[in-house]
């Protein structure tokens, strides 16, 4: 028995997000058929993240474990011919048997995509958000610098979430703009469930100003979902870099 | 009585082509129904270039006939509202009543978009095709020299065209690489049907080293459909540009 460590990219338009339900269309539940086809063994991978419906991935992580001989780095290869074509496996290897993705620690970014033009082109829809209405882009990165740090960003964070801290590591925040295009690059250890949507809802409430730079410290500090901006969409999402540090 | 002038953007997956099919979703079809649902009026929209299933635009022209008193240019806004998100007008403006967008000197820029990694980014696959075996780009520039200018290009057209003459003038064939993004940009006063794709698929030939650059010369003067390459699929061509030159 090896484990195999797969890189993973997914178009999630087409998906109830990554983690795996009986009735709807799941990146896991395909992965999971698409090893079962190539094994014939009934395996369940583990996510590294377990993205939302209508997010993206450049690089989302998984393994399984298979008694296969089909060498580590040929996965992704065979893997990609069962597959559909909005999954596609970037790259696998071996890993040890008690690698865990959850488990280690790990650097990951997300870019949020907003398109800022007049209208919002047809061809990107799926994978951007719209304003069009101006915005401040130096007041939003006096905003996002308040956000970089070690902090409790249980503001940022949906009421329903599971986890035993809101204390995360954010090491950057970048907004970056290319004609129309406007990305907010996020980048931590880690991130609790809708926070980088909810970061990027209260930066285009600066952006629009709706409120100041200086409020963000403050909703920061409140600790309080409440004040902080709205949960943006899920199509301007996109699992940009993952990297595992051990 | 007006007549309104459309630069209309769409994302094709969704579409059978541009032009009205009764049992198909077509953008001509989904314009006449906004239209009707803005005005109460009945209409078919006459269309510049009558794209394929699946063919991309960012700037299609299309124009039709109405008594309604919205201003020309006030009917992006208005029909925006009315048409599904995989369809955008761009722009509006009355022309004079007897402008008929297919009898009027014109320079359209079809892209074609290749991406050459070693795996297509499900994210992309909608709007380009893949290829992933070493591209001779410096032999594709020399083959499509060739192409450029007044030639018959029969041999660039597929067997069905209705086209009264096969000559066409190609002002320019550029070939640019972005990574591993590479796109072939054809601009030219009007194409055959297929034109485009055949003229792609023939340069991937030679860029395969399937065909010699000097090869295209000779194909082109065949006039002889079966002498070229094959004609590329749809999702990797996109109208990018398109001029009145009156």
């Amino acid at each position: 028995m090896v484990r195999i460590l797969l890189c993973v990219s997914y178009d999630g338009t087409g998906y109830c997000g990554w983690q795996f339900q009986k009735e709807h269309r799941t990146v896991e539940g395909e992965l999971n058929k698409a090893i079962a086809a190539l094994t014939g063994e009934e395996v369940e991978v583990i996510g590294a993240s377990r993205t939302d419906a209508g997010v993206h991935a450049l690089c989302n992580m998984a393994v399984f474990d298979t008694d296969s001989t089909i060498p580590g780095d040929r996965f992704s290869y065979a893997l990609n011919t069962k597959l559909p074509d909005d999954i596609r496996i970037v790259w696998s290897r071996e890993v040890p048997s008690d690698f865990h993705p959850r488990h280690v620690a790990t650097e990951k970014t997300y870019r949020y995509h907003i398109y800022t033009g007049e209208f919002m082109p047809p061809t990107k829809r799926l994978y951007a958000v719209h304003e069009s209405r101006p915005l401040d882009i130096e007041a939003m990165r006096t905003a996002a610098a308040y956000l970089i740090g070690e902090h409790d960003f249980k503001s940022f964070c949906s009421a329903d979430t599971s986890a035993v801290t809101t204390v995360r590591n954010v090491k950057n925040v970048e907004i970056t703009r290319d004609s129309d295009e406007l990305t907010v690059s996020v980048k931590g250890n880690g991130f609790l469930y809708n926070m980088v949507r909810i970061i990027v809802g209260t930066l285009l409430w600066v952006g629009l100003k709706v409120r100041t730079p200086e409020e963000v410290k403050e909703i920061l500090e409140a600790c309080d979902r409440t004040k902080a901006g709205p949960t943006m969409p899920p199509q301007g999402l996109m699992l940009a870099d993952f990297k595992f540090l051990e």
